[in-house]
């Protein structure tokens, strides 16, 4: 019988166990900290200790419960076995449902018009064609595409940013740091939702900020660190960013009293922009230590280098 | 050279002179009140003065500058002749855009995360499956057909509601009164896209909304007078409804004062959710005087007894 361990230092996953033993009832699952753990042959993690992990002799899989690895990666212990992520088409579509709130919240000045009714203030913004709106999306992974692809349906002028070039129809995209000043100067609402690696640590920071068109909107959905707090919070405060929807951050939940939960034009949002399903997590951790047991090959397997 | 006059006792339709020009150099366009506009043969309205329209003897065609016509229609001393009205298709796209901001913003529950962020409080609201939410439209003309259709191919559990029985892929439509109330009583976001007709004025009234789901969200989007203003404020303190966004109102601009202003759970737009632009406006209403001219069929006639 294959064990699973659940393994998280600030989230508790222990709702997981159900969902996978539901997909897989031939499982073992348990939780990091107990006795049984030792001989786990699988650990599902998001966020696990350092050295969790390299602790799990019989260790043969690693699978984050989410799209992203950063938080299994960063571990300098992390042993060479393979590490999955859970690719959730609903997480897909739940990422495009947020983004395109948050577009269309910029885009027809809906932030304006909130802050207006505080003042009893009846103005009418400008209807402005989506073609005319440019949406600059960073990071064409599944999620990626498929926002930027919706948001295009939607009739906005979107581009794109990764770091290998991406063939998206009516998308313009640009490739690689000699990509990123053009793509950025031609964006008015940029969108984040790249993957966490030494490249993109701490990407959107001031020169990025000051390469986009003045008074350019931000909405951050990818991670945490790819943020530079302070040069956004003076991005805002001299309206270089005239309005932010950030919803990760280095330290969740964000603590009370941080300067982001009253920066001028700022939405902060609690890490929610798009979560998979237990249900999800269930079925695609099942499948993966299914094929691991007969030997086939593993779906959603991470490049451990590159770093996604 | 046939003339038009351009007539609105409170917006300033002189903007619109350029458009139709443009669209029409063989025309000669007046306004309402100047000494050569009566024997204007085309009124070009939006809230018409009463009894301006009879006093054109030479008049042949009065058209509306936007999709709604209820306000040339309330005159009863209108004179028999054409009444067209403007159909823009961005006009229905940007309605979509307008209405699909407004379920996300509930679906997601950003009305609740915003308030949340005055507290400095970090709470993540449980991410449903819209194929969970039902959004129940009412109206399901040229506008309310798209939009229904661009919800339901966002995933939303889509129902519709008006007059005749309509046939829309994947919805399912309820029609007359003896409709509504299931119709009603399934719908958890409401939608008015309503024409403001005898039968549809006061129709967002206490008793359509105690046979919503208990805590359903309003969207409004139809008339002002579609609306029972005592009726929504008593639903929204008794959180009957707990949620409402409302674009239009019986007396535009909204006073300052107004309870509207300071409604619990209430956000105020400034009747913005789409307007027709000028351009096209234009070229519909040259379309159809170069049509009247020829004796050829008019576009987009209002079939006036039905009042839409």
């Amino acid at each position: 019988m294959t064990k699973l361990v659940l393994i998280s230092r600030d989230f508790d996953l222990s709702h997981l166990a159900p969902a996978i033993l539901r997909a897989a009832p031939e499982l073992e699952v348990t939780l990091h900290g107990r006795e049984d753990a030792a001989d786990a042959e699988v650990a599902v993690c998001w966020n696990p200790p350092v050295g969790a992990i390299a602790a799990l002799p019989k260790l043969r899989l690693v699978h984050s419960i989410a799209a992203g690895v950063d938080n299994i990666l960063t571990d300098p212990s992390l042993p060479g076995v393979p590490v999955c992520r859970v690719v959730d088409p609903r997480h897909a579509r739940g990422m495009s449902e947020f983004v395109t709130w948050g577009v269309l919240h910029f885009h027809r000045q809906l932030d304006r018009v909130i802050s207006n009714q505080r003042d009893e203030n009846w103005f009418r913004p400008e209807q402005r064609d989506p073609s005319t709106c440019s949406v600059g999306v960073m990071g064409l992974g599944e999620i990626g595409s498929r926002v930027a692809t919706d948001l295009h349906r939607r009739g906005f002028a979107v581009r794109g940013w990764a770091r290998r070039a991406r063939d998206l129809a009516g998308i313009e995209t640009f490739e690689g740091s000699q990509g990123l000043e053009p793509f950025l100067q031609g964006t008015e609402i940029l969108v984040c939702l790249l993957p966490l690696t030494d490249e993109t640590r701490g990407i959107l920071n001031a020169r990025t900020f000051d390469a986009l068109r003045p008074g350019a909107k931000l909405i951050h959905v990818g991670r945490g660190e790819h943020l530079v707090p302070g040069d956004l919070l003076s991005a805002l405060n001299e309206e270089r960013i005239s309005g932010a929807i950030v919803d990760v951050f280095p330290n969740e939940p964000l603590p009370r009293g941080d300067s982001f939960w009253r920066a001028k034009n700022m939405i902060v949002t609690p890490h929610m922009a798009s979560v998979a399903s237990p249900d999800t997590i269930g079925l695609q951790v099942a499948e993966n230590v299914r094929r691991l047991v007969k030997g086939e090959a593993l779906h959603n397997v991470v490049d451990v280098a590159q770093g996604y």
